[in-house]
């Protein structure tokens, strides 16, 4: 695990005034790495502080960094950041915590030339992703979810041996603020024998997910110890994995979900990294009396000690009329990534177990983030219940969703913004946050 | 669909004499893209020709190419090729097939010096691969498969309205003649209510497939109509998707194949373009009376005339036992690219019809390749009915395969070696191969 060390420090204070303010996601404790332009399409390398972003390839040009972190920080994408030793990950953090520093001993003018404010820059996916995967290590999302559709068999058997996941598509991960073309697709028949139908998704859902990102990769053929998993985590930011329930339902068996999710998913631009993140390591999550322990190669001390991760995570949809009327988003759930049954580190562990070879920027989200209660459901599909009011299940509340201009939500309109929020925030510690993750629907073309 | 030029005249030969000897998979009509390395490292693209591979990196700086077509040929990968116009690759085919021509206008001195043997070379992967998907287009497979495990219900209701398919993992594709380390994994409990076992995979299996490569992709949101999809391919290869069927069965449900497929996935090294496919299309498989027909977003009259693809399929075992004897390749089964329920323009133009956006280079599968007889089983799995005597079904031949050293497969052993092969053949044109697509099973780690 990461040690706590100076950049740590909640006294600590940047001389970028808007760094230092409560509230603040991006206080000099965060510094979370993104990709950015200044409007010309030359991507590269930038650093959250305050309202501003720090580029990272003027810094480089500027002599502030170590010859070994010249090269990949003057890349236009994290891969090369994100393959370094983690100990010159701390060191570089280390660095930039200093430059920020309300005593540096660096040119405050010299950085000053490299800052941006955030308001004026525009975001760019902040790696190559070669791999996306996507898990589903909620263990109230699943029972929610197989509810539904097997109410006498809501969890499988395998669930609480397996962290379960299936390859995403990687070719339509897109930044926050990328707008998403509701999908057309087949649904099925109306009743059996008859021909399925294609028409525009009408179950147009989100999901609320976190992603990591892969550091440090494993050659095809070799593992992960989970002792060693920690060691392979970049950092971590949001995820919106919108899916196409109707779409989803028709296709997904024998072999998982496909069209139905493989039209977008929307990340948050800025990559909180695991050094940020070490002052909110908790236990993992504690699995009630009964149920199995993990296999082995799934069991360590250090991961049931530190192995989770506290976030609080927020989800809120502005539609158009809303919108239209300057009326603010309405909040839909709150959760933590506590309720997490699976840890990011058994999550990467588990994916490297059969010699799979992980490589630097490979994504893996953590499947939708629910909780207990229901105002913790990270998707409309639980929050409406699958908006099927002619099916009720007993204590469940399948009243659609009540938006302030009058309007009904079963699932998402066209117009509709979601918007996914990230914090950390503790007693000891200065709160951290992760920025927002975006996307409006468009109407199928 | 692409016309038939001077370049598949059955009369027509090379100046390479191994390029005219019956039998070769590369005459001049075939012209296959493949990248390789002379022992340095340094890839480059390369064209089959006989027992020789063509440098095209170095015929471009020889000043041989149009001027569009220099950069993307001294690329190290195929995906500057594969984004071109469609009538560029033809140009490039064409410009191809003169150099090599007996009567070439151009210095064959020159040439010479760009021709390697090509067991004197180290092959590489084609192209970057962004992304990979597999699908189960093969009714006669998905049926056996189905019939295992769901005997009262083998094939799902959407499986001959939807080419079903599902996201693979991009990172484990390999190139030909990579060892493949048999996998550990979790294992179903031998009881219910016991915990899984984790252990090296037991029933290790292969599946012979064929793939395609994507040539220019769409944006994201954007769709490819049917009558557009011929255009968005580059070229095909052979494909064997090692599988581990005791994870399979475990980790599968509810979100499809993982681990037991993401070990590794062995592509051949020639990608036989589509313009050298041109003599061997054929119609679209006949569907049965009283199957439905498709929908019409994947139902074009070229499609139902010229969608098909007469690849013959081979695929043989060498043993560790085997090979110390000096003993041939057995021959385990035969089939025919033309028992798929899908054509590969269906394939493209529903994994976009979502907006899913596909990039040059991505790689489709086609799922194994199964006949209607028990000799045409594109996998252990089937040829051996799931190797389970104990369980058996009326009218299927569970015999374990017999070796020539006496040993018996259910599925693969340590050592054992896996040898795909393709070809196509009628009586009009000149017979053209796909090479091989080999891989040995080395013990777990």
């Amino acid at each position: 695990m990461i040690a706590i060390d100076f950049t740590h420090d909640p006294q600590r204070e940047s001389w970028i005034d808007s760094a230092n303010e409560a509230g603040t996601d991006f206080p000099i404790q965060n510094l979370p790495f993104t990709v950015f332009h200044t409007g010309d399409g030359d991507p590269r390398i930038g650093v959250g502080i305050g309202d501003q972003v720090l580029d990272l390839r003027y810094c480089a040009a500027q002599g502030l960094l170590d010859a070994a972190l010249v090269e990949p920080a003057q890349r236009q994408v994290l891969n090369g950041l994100m393959s370094l030793e983690p100990a010159r990950r701390v060191q570089l953090r280390q660095a930039i915590s200093q430059w920020l520093h309300v005593d540096t001993s660096t040119s405050q003018a010299v950085l000053q030339e490299g800052l941006y404010p955030q308001d004026a820059v525009e975001f760019c996916l902040p790696c190559q992703i070669h791999d996306y995967t996507d898990f589903y290590a909620s263990i109230f999302h699943a029972t929610n979810v197989g509810s539904m559709f097997r109410p006498n068999n809501p969890l499988l058997p395998n669930y609480k041996h397996i962290p379960i996941g299936y390859h995403g598509r990687a070719s339509s991960v897109v930044i926050s603020g990328t707008d998403v073309v509701r999908p057309v697709g087949q649904k099925a028949p109306a009743e059996e024998g008859q021909d399925p139908t294609r028409s525009p998704a009408a179950l147009l859902d989100y999901e609320l997910e976190v992603g990591f990102y892969v550091a440090q990769g494993n050659p095809l053929g070799s593992t992960i110890p989970l002792e060693l998993a920690e060691q392979h985590l970049f950092g971590m930011c949001l995820v919106n994995d919108w899916s196409a329930r109707d779409l989803q339902k028709w296709e997904y068996q024998p072999l998982g979900p496909f069209l139905a999710k493989s039209f977008a998913t929307t990340v948050s631009p800025w990559v909180v990294t695991m050094e940020a993140l070490a002052p909110f390591r908790v236990p993992e999550y504690q699995r009630p009396d009964g149920d199995p322990q993990p296999l082995d190669y799934l069991s360590s001390p250090e991961n049931s000690a530190s192995g989770g991760v506290d976030i609080q995570l927020q989800v809120s949809l502005l539609s158009k009329q809303m919108r239209e009327k300057s009326l603010p988003p309405q909040s839909l759930s709150q959760t933590r990534f506590t309720n997490m049954y699976w840890t990011i580190a058994q999550i990467l562990t588990h994916h490297a177990s059969n010699g799979c070879n992980l490589q630097p920027g490979d994504l893996m989200a953590s499947g939708t983030v629910s909780g207990p209660e229901r105002n913790e459901r990270g998707s409309m599909l639980e929050l409406t219940w699958n908006g099927d009011a002619a099916n009720p299940t007993p204590g469940t509340d399948r009243t659609p969703l009540q938006l302030p201009t009058g309007e009904e939500r079963k699932f998402l309109g066209d117009g509709d913004e979601l918007i996914l929020h990230g914090f950390c925030e503790n007693e000891q510690y200065r709160r951290i946050g992760f920025g927002e993750c975006r996307g409006t629907v468009q109407p199928a073309r």
